[in-house]
């Protein structure tokens, strides 16, 4: 395995394609940062799907498409029987994303490929790189949902039937309009050998601490709450206090109540209030209806429970004291996951004879990879995010740190490629 | 005067034509409710003007329109040197506003107009009927702004560079867009002798009471304050609560914070936020930057004056807690305003002197009245509102009550008309 331990990605090509894929859809800021806004199943997003599998076809690979637009391409392997390694992330941004949130992952999988390429390395399995749909949830919830389609975790069809905030319209049709609604069964028919996802931490930590390579054991558990605050409108001059039923000041209340969540002692759970859309909007009018997101995380389910409980009995109580009527409806769900601890240790060993430091860490965002948990063995290698910045078009991983990332997949890939490398 | 006081309108016509003008921008409720959504300076502002202004000169007014758009129909008098008497309101709505707010004051004063004209009624001073621009304050701030600018409170150029909240259109070149860019001057050279205007009180009083007109002796003082909250968008997943500065937990603290400005005892202040945008407005994505509106409002400027400082203290002390900065624009201020005395006493004598049974009230609501009076002795007429609501479409005021105070300010304009009368 000489040879191939020596083996290394081409650090410029993956730059530059992480460069050209962010092109589309950019968003430039005031201080020369810069992002993109591809949100999922926009005509943006079939740009990028367009250059990314123009890329997966020039180097051969055999590309497929699922029912919810998930695209794999395929490096076979010697046996033809073998299910495959496979290895990606997601090319959806938020609405001002940046440039490494998920194409990393894809990106430096592609590179990974285009590396064995290279330099003629057949592998004993066959070799998948992926990207799939929607997993950032900015117009569809839920999120992750690609993944989760993909190992069984939500019907094809309900999913086609998720209606966009931004214009209510249907996943289904978006898809179409894309032209990503591929003939592949969903979920998928044959579960892969094995799923490493490479993703930036998207948090302080790792930077922090100076250490190129988390190594990511599980992630923490996300609920995400839709609450419909439905109150009477009323004129802002000449309806006394006490006969409002206002839901702009439930919402407030409600608001100030999340973060109360957040900040006993020893909490680890993060809790955002994300959106807000008020009816009619206006200054002079107190609201007849609010709508607002609750979006709570912890790695410890227990708590997530409690918090939820919490939650549900503040909007009963709230709701009662101003004579408004809540709706409240999860839009997403996810228990705590605990990744492969065979491919942590992988990762972590192999991590040290690359000479890379690591440490273990847990994932306070939602990945893909824990949906591919459910059906094969999963894990993620994080690289630092300078200044935990994410989800903002100022987010920045080193050159250094995105190469560290990159080879240490290749790595772990070409172990799982071909058994005699274990 | 006996025959002069005989005069009454023609209740169905007026009915006839507040229904006709509510079904431009007509919006239904599910149980048959049904009002207009008819907002300043857009293509159903336009049609609803063309509408009235056909109406004025049906009757033979002659019809001028001014710098920011205010449209007067006037009916000459014997001297033509006197002033004139002006009645009106406005007729632009808020998003989902009712049939009667603003309406019923300008139609009310062109039933009078139709009324003098059937009877053949001379009168020594010229008769106007007016429409303001912009009263709403829906899509440009500040509200009332033709009656300001007509009064000479804002000065025209400042009112046409005004830009909208929905998207972000010049005033000016949404007056020009619209056709009712006029050629007289503003604020107006000429004042009128007086104004009455006729409005539904759009609070619960006196329905509760059972009294049909209401003599408005003055509006209390507002400020309408807008807040901009920046803070540092991140993930919602992997940012600590620690790092955060979220700019929607300090729009939730604000918010608790107008109603307890509120709710202290004895209070008349009232308090609304009627208006907050957040960006990006993504579940999963703590905001960047939240926009929130602040209405208050009291009677006492005292207590107004003392409200602004509050907020203003706590926008600083909870902006250093969280780390966002908070920029904070006056889009409106008036001081409480207090209505002509002789007015309001010929008001109350006519109610009697027609059997009308009445109660001085104060109007919670902002009116273009009180900018009349800067420059001419004003007064209102409050006629009941079913369950105190507007600014919705379930505003409602019964037959039998517009009768009334259209009668009452018929009676009250022939007196200013003639005055022989007094």
């Amino acid at each position: 395995m000489s040879a191939v331990g020596d083996l290394s990605i081409d650090i410029d090509r993956l730059l530059r394609r992480i460069d050209e894929l962010a092109e589309i859809g950019r968003v430039d800021g005031p201080d020369g940062e810069w992002g993109s806004a591809r949100l999922a199943l926009t005509a943006d997003d079939q740009r990028g799907r367009d250059l990314v599998v123009t890329w997966m076809r020039d180097l051969g690979l055999s590309v497929t498409i699922d029912g919810i637009g998930n695209v794999v391409g395929t490096r076979p392997g010697s046996d033809p029987a073998a299910p495959a390694v496979m290895s990606g992330s997601h090319i959806d941004t938020v609405r001002g994303g940046g440039r490494f949130d998920g194409i990393l992952g894809v990106l430096a999988a592609l590179e990974v490929a285009e590396t064995l390429e290279q330099h003629g390395i057949d592998t004993e399995r066959p070799y998948s790189v992926v990207f799939f749909t929607n997993e950032e949830g900015a117009r569809f919830a839920p999120d992750m949902m690609g993944s989760l389609v993909f190992a069984g975790g939500l019907s094809l069809e309900e999913a086609l039937d998720a209606r966009a905030v931004d214009n209510e319209a249907r996943l289904g049709d978006e898809l179409i309009g894309i032209g990503y609604d591929g003939g592949l069964p969903c979920p998928t028919a044959v579960a892969p050998h094995s799923f490493v996802e490479l993703h930036i931490e998207q948090g302080p930590i790792l930077e922090g601490e100076g250490v190129p390579i988390g190594v990511v054991e599980g992630v923490q558990g996300i609920s995400w709450t839709q609450l419909v605050i439905d109150g009477r409108a009323a004129h802002a001059g000449t309806t006394p206090m006490r006969v409002r039923s206002d839901p702009a000041f439930v919402a407030s209340a409600i608001g100030v109540f999340v973060r109360e969540l957040t900040t006993t002692a020893d909490s680890q759970m993060v809790g955002t209030v994300g959106r807000v859309e008020m009816v009619p909007n206006l200054i002079n009018v107190v609201p007849s209806q609010v709508t607002m997101t609750v979006d709570l995380r912890d790695p410890d389910d227990t708590k997530l429970v409690e918090a939820e409980r919490l939650l549900a009995a503040y909007c009963v109580e709230v709701a009662a004291a101003e004579g408004v009527e809540i709706t409240s409806t999860s839009l997403a769900r996810f228990e705590p996951v605990e990744f492969d601890r065979e491919l942590i240790d992988l990762l972590e060993e192999t991590a040290t004879s690359l000479g890379l430091a690591s440490r273990r860490i847990a994932s306070g965002a939602g990945h893909d990879a824990q949906m591919l948990a459910r059906i094969c063995p999963s894990a993620m290698i994080f690289t630092p995010s300078v200044g935990g910045v994410s989800h903002n078009i100022a987010e920045f991983t080193a050159d250094a740190d995105i190469a560290a990332g990159a080879n240490l997949l290749l790595q772990v890939l070409l172990r799982n490629l071909n058994p005699i490398y274990r």
